[in-house]
């Protein structure tokens, strides 16, 4: 079995994703707050936009270590790429 | 000065808030466990999601009480209408 | 029945979608011309974008006039209200 | 010089192409037609998805040919892979 692909940036997503859940804690200190709705819409569009990052760097590594391995040794390539498209798909209706 | 219209639902937006800070958290295990990267994109796909649900809801009381508020008074109507544009589009653009 | 508030920027609206014609014509002659890959996706992410400036410019519009008029005059201000947000989120969800 | 990978499904993609340039100026004769903006703003989600399904189709056979072959025999093969995350970034963004 191999390792994920992330494994090589392993710390810096954990960075990424201990900042988002900061932010997520700040959006619910916000509306604690009864801050303004925008300023809570537009911190929202930024946590999202934050996330999205994380995807495209986890989506990154993906591509580069267990799909290209999967092309190159030719085992399950085309499983793989499906995988990897649809999760792309899942990314762009959201 | 008016209070934010999601006071309304304020325990709503905090439960909706803590239980997608568990999911960020959650997704930091997934990475620290070294999980299958497909499986983390599809966990960050699915944030994102509930981060939008909670958007449309913070959109949804704005509409209904700050912005309606506003254009029945024909206080700040323009301005209000324009900020909220503006948040819907920041929302589009992420 | 009142009318469409897009009236004020309809030639603004036809202008721009007569453009998005004109650029989804050209994604056909760039594929029949068998153009890059990535050069086509470029194109088409940059069609998107001109779409949804449309719709934000449709919004504005109907926010403005259509829903203002019905939270003025207090008929069907919150059927308007709740129609707008499900256009939105449609918007979101694309 | 290697052919683009959606060669296979060129016609495909015309035809798709060529009814999302009818629902385009199906929208154009919706403004004119001054036909309610909760419609128009409907059909343009429409479109809006019509065309994210050209651009997923056009990044499977991407991802499937020239991505595949560039790492395959490993020419290239990180800057495809780097182009193709950019392309999908412009998608994401938009």
């Amino acid at each position: 079995m191999t390792q994920p692909g992330y494994l090589t940036r392993k710390e810096d997503h954990l960075v990424r994703l201990r900042r988002i859940e900061g932010q997520v804690r700040g959006l619910q200190r916000m509306i604690d707050e009864e801050r303004y709705c925008v300023d809570v819409l537009t911190q929202v569009a930024s946590v999202t936009k934050a996330l999205q990052g994380v995807a495209m760097g986890l989506l990154d590594e993906h591509l580069r270590h267990c799909v290209a391995d999967a092309v190159r040794t030719d085992e399950d390539a085309d499983a793989k790429l499906s995988e990897a498209l649809g999760a792309v798909e899942r990314l762009l209706r959201t």
